[in-house]
């Protein structure tokens, strides 16, 4: 399988990248892709190609990708659309084996011109051995060498174990926004797939598979373009690791915008389910919940069984946890003695102790950030607990610094995944508690009732490799 | 019915309310609940009483109740337990025909003493004709007066017509301060039951059924008083408004947990379902949905019908929104030719118009903000169109003002609902976004299966008075 990988590499780490239809005009996509790399730190050669020559952002720019330097194994095509072929001639003369054709107007529009401007693509990639990603492809991002080829502004994503593929630039803009700023997971590596003449989701997902510092794959598509190999790819990848698959065009409806949005025929929802549960992968039900699942699969280590200690600031948060647990699969074993008569020692004596633990009388006695240590570690220790979920509120008197508790608890059980649940809260504090949460391994999410279907997930999917993510 | 409104009247909006147990120590709870009032610009008069009569937040404390001035018709008592009693006789002698008692230790406690207590304050408050609400009980919010006695710090909240009760103190903390910061929806009132020793969701549901400032009712639930008069309350509540109900306690172990946390005796999961389908009620899956769900019932007008109008910056917006209408109950209705002409206008040639529309064509051509109003109105002229779902990602070259659009779309079809949804994007811009879309009469939801989810909710219920919550 490594061939897959090593053919992939350099639209993730080229050993040089042409950028032809850069722009010094700024908000122009081939600006932003330059300024994008600038800024996410990429530091193999980058060659903007213009005609004219200019300058763009400091970096000389070549008329034409014959004029660039060595090394260069990757072009990005960002032109008019009936540039794009002899574009794309010119770079197989240059040698170039690899692009990414970002310029849209092609199987996506429709028209006769398009057509034969794609016809005409294919039969130049065929004739010069060249791989390629789109056309109206965003393209890739690898947030750990900061290669980008978003066309809109990103910031640095924060690096990590979570790779994710899908037919949406979505993947490379709003949604990238949302990770550089709340960091619900660190990026391995992003691909946003177009139209798929050529490269589509059965080769990243093998990438994926085969790439050893993949913990977790995402994946949103709206059809496939080969139902018996996606799944084949669907299986190899899910029996190495956690793969999680949102479906979009599952509908009649979903299913004629999917044709309208990618030229995706979406197929049956019923038989896409069946098969996706039979090859091992877990379906999400929204991008939200995909990103939740990628959250908990990104972050946590596999849980070795059901027990749910629920350690929560709010009765409500134990009420329905313990609801919750029934709902998705998990279970909040009874404490062990031990356990009760240690966290007996922190709570008033009419405190009747058990899991899920309501924590607001230890709170009042022993501060908020103690209270949650104590309590914590000792659930921790609790040989029948497999998972943690730490639920808080944020008022006045609550705020506390979540990290040396869950970097407490982590040291004394580092196989047992922790979760933490904002209830309410502003949103700026909520980011700021995602984000220290996260730094400090463990995962967070915006209700109990999404931790929970997460950790329930995890703990009813055998982990392929029996070992964290 | 007129009396329950009248009878609860001063819990919200009192003449006069005495704070016994006021605290010139910042954090302390009777010291907030005086910095609260202040703070959310309650008129009426505040009379902290405080033994030693020292000034609290500029305020004049009385040394006991008996000392305070009229008018006074509510007593908050925020004492040590065991001070309960004697403070609600004083409060007898003075008068006082309302109390909320915020301080715990009774039945919740469940210690020999404080059944003791309990049955002390049980007897004075029969005596003395008082009706009150705990022990165990942050009391109440009115967010038009501010009148409020939450015991952790809170921010003015959005006034509006969203009333909820129910069995947490989140209700009047940690939440709140979601609702202050991202405004969801306005806000009439909040009662925060406590223990129910004497008023229970029953005189609430009653008291916000006859408002006729509350538009719809929010409610959290462990266990009911008593079944059959509860059902009976929602029934007559949700024949006059929409009544959503999360009830904590369906499982066993939830059960468990909600006798731990407020007394209560949860019941049989099935049996609840059923019964508040029965009685008109929607149920929430969670206190996320809930509140999704108080946020399309407390902004929107009730939809004629099912026909959704779906407007997407992105391809997947409409490939999932299309998926989530068949699941969530909403038809994508065929456009009228008159609306595909109109946004054929602002289109390329090339673009293939139907509904869900994928605006970025469109975009590219009249800028984001003039192609979501041009194409938003068009929509919403649609004879078919009921309801319209505006879907964005924020990206630089995204960023817009959505009121413009939002204002021009309510003139021309005021009885049409328009939800947002903003896929991905900064946390601080969403909540930005979420309180202009808002204050411009929209709904926003964090997700399109949410918002569809709540659209589709409000599209299957007949509404109550058949108009506008």
């Amino acid at each position: 399988m490594e061939k897959h990988l090593d053919e992939l590499q350099p639209f993730f780490e080229p050993r040089g990248v042409a950028v032809i239809g850069a722009s010094a005009q700024p908000g122009k996509g081939g600006h932003i892709i330059v300024q994008n790399l600038l800024r996410c730190g990429f530091r193999g050669p980058i060659y903007p190609v213009n005609p004219r020559g200019v300058k763009i952002l400091d970096l000389p720019s070549y008329p034409t990708i014959d004029e660039c330097p060595d090394p260069l194994d990757l072009a990005v095509l960002i032109v008019p659309r009936e540039a794009v072929p002899p574009s794309l001639e010119q770079a197989a003369r240059r040698g170039v084996k690899y692009a990414i054709i970002a310029s849209g107007g092609f199987t996506d529009a429709g028209d006769a011109f398009g057509l034969e401007l794609d016809a005409r693509v294919r039969r130049i990639a065929a004739e010069n051995g060249i791989r390629y990603m789109g056309p109206n492809s965003i393209g890739t991002i690898d947030a750990g060498s900061g290669f980008i080829t978003s066309i809109t502004a990103n910031d640095p994503l924060p690096p990590g174990n979570v790779s994710i593929l899908g037919q949406t630039g979505l993947l490379a803009s709003g949604l990238t926004r949302m990770i550089a700023d709340r960091q619900p997971f660190g990026v391995r590596r992003i691909a946003c797939l177009g139209n798929k003449n050529d490269l589509n989701e059965i080769d990243f997902l093998h990438a994926f598979a085969d790439d050893d510092r993949t913990g977790a794959v995402g994946c949103y598509l709206e059809g496939v373009k080969n139902g018996r190999d996606f799944l084949a790819a669907a299986r190899a990848t899910a029996q190495k690791k956690p793969l999680i698959v949102l479906k979009g065009g599952i509908s009649e409806s979903g299913s004629v915008a999917a044709a309208s949005h990618t030229g995706s025929l979406a197929g049956s929802a019923a038989v896409f389910h069946g098969a996706l549960r039979q090859v091992g992968a877990i379906e999400a039900e929204s991008l939200e919940d995909l990103f939740d699942l990628l959250s908990g699969f990104g972050n946590l280590p596999q849980p070795k069984g059901p027990g749910l200690g629920l350690v929560s600031i709010t009765g409500a948060g134990c009420v329905l946890g313990a609801d919750y647990a029934e709902r998705f699969g998990l279970r909040l074993p009874t404490l062990q003695p031990a356990t009760i008569e240690s966290i007996g020692r922190v709570c008033p004596d009419w405190s009747s102790i058990r899991n899920p633990v309501d924590m607001w009388p230890a709170i009042e006695r022993n501060g908020v950030a103690e209270a949650y240590r104590l309590i914590g570690l000792a659930m921790a220790r609790d040989p029948g607990i497999d998972l943690l979920i730490l639920t808080t509120t944020l008022f006045d008197g609550s705020f506390f610094d979540i990290t040396p508790v869950i970097a407490a608890i982590r040291e004394i059980a580092p196989e047992k995944p922790v979760a933490t649940v904002l209830i309410g809260g502003a949103a700026e504090e909520n980011r700021a508690w995602t984000v220290n949460a996260r730094r400090a391994g463990a995962a967070t999410f915006a209700d109990l009732s999404r931790a929970i279907r997460v950790l329930g997930t995890m703990a009813q999917i055998p982990h392929p490799s029996g070992e964290s993510a």
